[in-house]
C-alpha cells in the first residue's frame, strides 16, 4: 500500500483528505473529537470500517484532552464526544460499534487512574485498526476463492484500502485474487455524486496495477449485456438481521440489474457491519447529503442554482437480490438470518 | 419558449451551444456543412430531431456555397456534404432521414437552375423544422392524455425544446400536461457523462416553471421504491421494426428498473425516428465517445489520467420492456411491429 488513510502519530490523528484525490494527496492533522467528527461529516475520510476507526481515534483524542482527575467528569466528557462522533454519519453501523467498544473500556474502569484509562482507550483504538486489517485479509482471501483467472468483475463505490484499515472488503477480494496470480479485469462505475469509483477506486487499482475500466453508473446494465461479467462485489454500511443491506446509493439498482442478467451479487463486510438488532432494511436511517454535493463537481456547477435535488447517500438492497455475504468467518447464504446466526453463533 | 436551439438567419445557421448551458447562452454562426458536422459531432447541438434539422440546414449551406452551374458537379458536391454530415453521429436515424429528404430534392431537379434548386433545398430544411414543431405538439398532446393531475413522473436525458424543433418529445408530454392545468412533478436524472438532465432538462423545466427534482442516475431505483412514480417517459434516437429502442445510455437500465417496480415505461418519438429497415436493436450502430468526456467535467478531471474508460453514448432497450411508443399518430403497443405498421400503413 502506498498510503495510509488514517494514522496516529505524536498524539495526533493524521487523515488523508479523500476529497482531494486523485489530484492531490493532502493530509490533515487533528487534535480533538470535534475535528474528527467534522472530518467524517465532510467525507475527508469515508468507508464504513474507516469511519469506525476514525471514531475510535476521535475518542482517544477526547480522552487524552481531558485535563482533570474526576472519573465521573471524564466519563461525561467522553460520553459527550461519543454523541458528537455518532451524529457525524448515521447510516454505517461500524461507527456506533467502535464507539461502543471504547465506551465499554472507560465505563468498566472505575477506580483506575485517568492516565491508565487514557492509555487503554488508545490501545483499544489501535486494536480496532489492527483487527480491521486482519478482517480485510480474511474477507479478501475467502472472497477470492470464488474468482477464477480470466474473469471480468464489477464493483461499486470504494471498498478498498481507503475505506478500511487494511486492503478493503469487496476490493480486497480482487487484491487477493491478483496476489494468487489470477488475472481479473475490474469494471468501476464512477459512483455519483461523490465519485468514489472514479476518484478513489480507479486510483487504488491504478496504484496496484490491476487492470480496470471506468464507466458511468448508468452504463452498468448495458455493460452486463455486452461484456461477460462474472460477478458483482460491493461493500456495506449496515447489514441487518434479515440480510438487507444499506450501502452507497445505486447499490440497489446494481443488485436488480445483476439479478436480471443472472450475475451473482456479493456483499463483502466484516462483523462490525452486521447489526442483528434491526430486523429489516426499512428501519435503517438513510442520510441525505447537501444539494451542493450533487450540483457541483470539483467546484463547478452542473445544474441551475434554483434546481431542487433529492440526495440520499445510501439505499437499501433487499436480501432476496443478494447471492451471498462474504464475512471474515466465511460466506453467509440465504436465508441470511439463519446463516449469519450460525456464522457468529449469536 | 425563451430560446432557439437552431435558426436560419441572413443565409447563415445560428446554433445555441448546449455545452455552455446552464451557465451561459452562447450562440455560434456557421456558414458551411463542415462546420455544422463539427458542431453536431462536438454536441453543441444534440437531440435526435434537432440534429436532423441541423443536418438539413447544413445541406442548405452546402447548396448555397456551390458557385458553379453544373448540375452534376452540384450533386457531387452535395452528396459529399451528405457523407460528412451523416458521419457526424451514427446512432440517431433522424439525421440520415433528413439528409435523404434533401437528397431527394436535388436528385429530382435535373434541368432546373441551380439557384432554383438551392432555394428548394432551403425550403425543405425550413419545412423539416416546421414539421418537427407540429410533430412535437401532436406527441405532447397525445402523451399528456395519459397523465392525471397530481402525478410524479420520471424522464431521462433531454427531450425538450433543446432537442427538437418544437417543445420536444417526452418533455412535450409534460409541457402539454401542464398547459392542460394538470399538476405534475418531474424527477430528472442528471444523465452522465454529458449531464443533459442536470444541465439542460433542469434548465428548461426551470424556465417553464414546472416543478422538478434533480437526482443522480444511480438513484432511480431507490426513487422508484420510495416515491410514487406514475410513469417513465424517454425519447429515442432510433426505433427499429420490432420496437427495440436506441436511446441515451442508461435508458435500458431505467426500463428494467421500471419493469421491476411495475411502472409504465413510455418512449416518445416522431416517425422520423422510426427505422423499419432494421429488424432488431442489435443491428443499430452504437457510438462510443472520447474518454475525456467521461473523465473530465466542465474542465475538471475526476479520474486519474491513466484510467481507461468504456464510453458508449447510447444503449438498446429491448421492446419487451416498453409499455407503449407515443408517436404523432398515436400510441403503438406490443407487438410493435404490427402496431407501427398499422399506424403508418407501411
Amino acid at each position: 500500500m502506498h498510503f495510509k488513510n488514517i494514522l496516529w502519530e505524536n498524539d495526533k490523528v493524521i487523515i488523508l483528505d479523500q476529497r482531494c484525490l486523485p489530484e492531490k494527496e493532502v493530509y490533515h492533522t487533528y487534535q480533538s473529537a470535534e475535528e474528527i467528527a467534522r472530518s467524517i461529516r465532510d467525507m475527508e475520510i469515508r468507508g464504513a470500517p474507516a469511519i469506525g476507526i476514525a471514531g475510535a481515534y476521535g475518542m482517544a483524542l477526547a480522552a487524552q484532552n481531558y485535563p482533570g482527575n474526576s472519573f465521573q467528569e471524564f466519563c461525561e466528557t467522553l460520553d459527550q464526544a461519543v454523541k458528537i462522533l455518532a451524529a457525524s454519519r448515521p447510516t454505517a453501523v461500524n461507527l456506533k460499534w467502535s464507539l461502543a467498544r471504547i465506551q465499554r473500556i472507560y465505563h468498566s474502569s472505575q477506580g483506575q487512574d485517568i492516565s491508565v484509562i487514557q492509555k487503554k482507550i488508545l490501545e483499544e483504538a489501535h486494536q480496532i485498526l489492527s483487527e480491521d486489517k486482519d478482517l480485510c485479509e480474511k474477507i479478501g482471501r475467502i472472497g477470492a476463492s470464488e474468482l477464477e483467472s480470466g474473469v471480468n468483475v464489477l464493483t461499486y463505490c470504494n471498498t478498498g484500502a481507503l475505506a478500511t484499515g487494511g486492503w478493503g472488503t469487496a476490493l480486497a477480494v480482487f487484491y487477493y485474487a491478483v496476489a494468487d496470480k489470477k488475472k481479473i479485469h475490474v469494471y468501476v462505475p464512477e459512483t455519483r455524486p461523490y465519485l468514489q469509483g472514479a476518484r478513489l477506486t480507479s486510483w487504488e487499482l491504478d496504484k496496484n496495477k490491476i487492470p480496470h475500466t471506468l464507466i458511468t453508473d448508468n452504463m452498468c446494465a448495458f455493460l452486463m449485456k455486452k461484456k461477460e461479467i462474472h460477478s458483482v462485489w460491493v461493500g456495506a454500511d449496515r447489514i441487518v438481521a434479515n440480510g438487507d443491506v444499506a450501502n452507497k446509493v445505486g447499490t440497489y439498482a446494481l443488485a436488480l440489474l445483476a439479478k436480471y442478467h443472472q450475475i451473482p451479487f456479493y456483499v463483502a463486510a466484516p462483523y462490525s457491519t452486521i447489526d442483528m438488532e434491526i430486523s429489516s432494511g426499512q428501519e435503517i436511517p438513510i442520510e441525505e447529503r447537501p444539494a451542493l454535493e450533487m450540483k457541483s463537481i470539483q467546484g463547478k456547477m452542473i445544474a441551475p442554482e434554483e434546481t431542487p435535488v433529492w440526495n440520499p447517500a445510501f439505499d437499501i438492497t433487499p436480501h432476496d437480490l443478494i447471492t451471498a455475504i462474504v464475512t471474515e468467518k466465511g460466506f453467509a447464504y440465504p436465508s441470511f438470518y439463519q446463516s449469519l446466526k450460525e456464522l457468529y453463533r449469536v
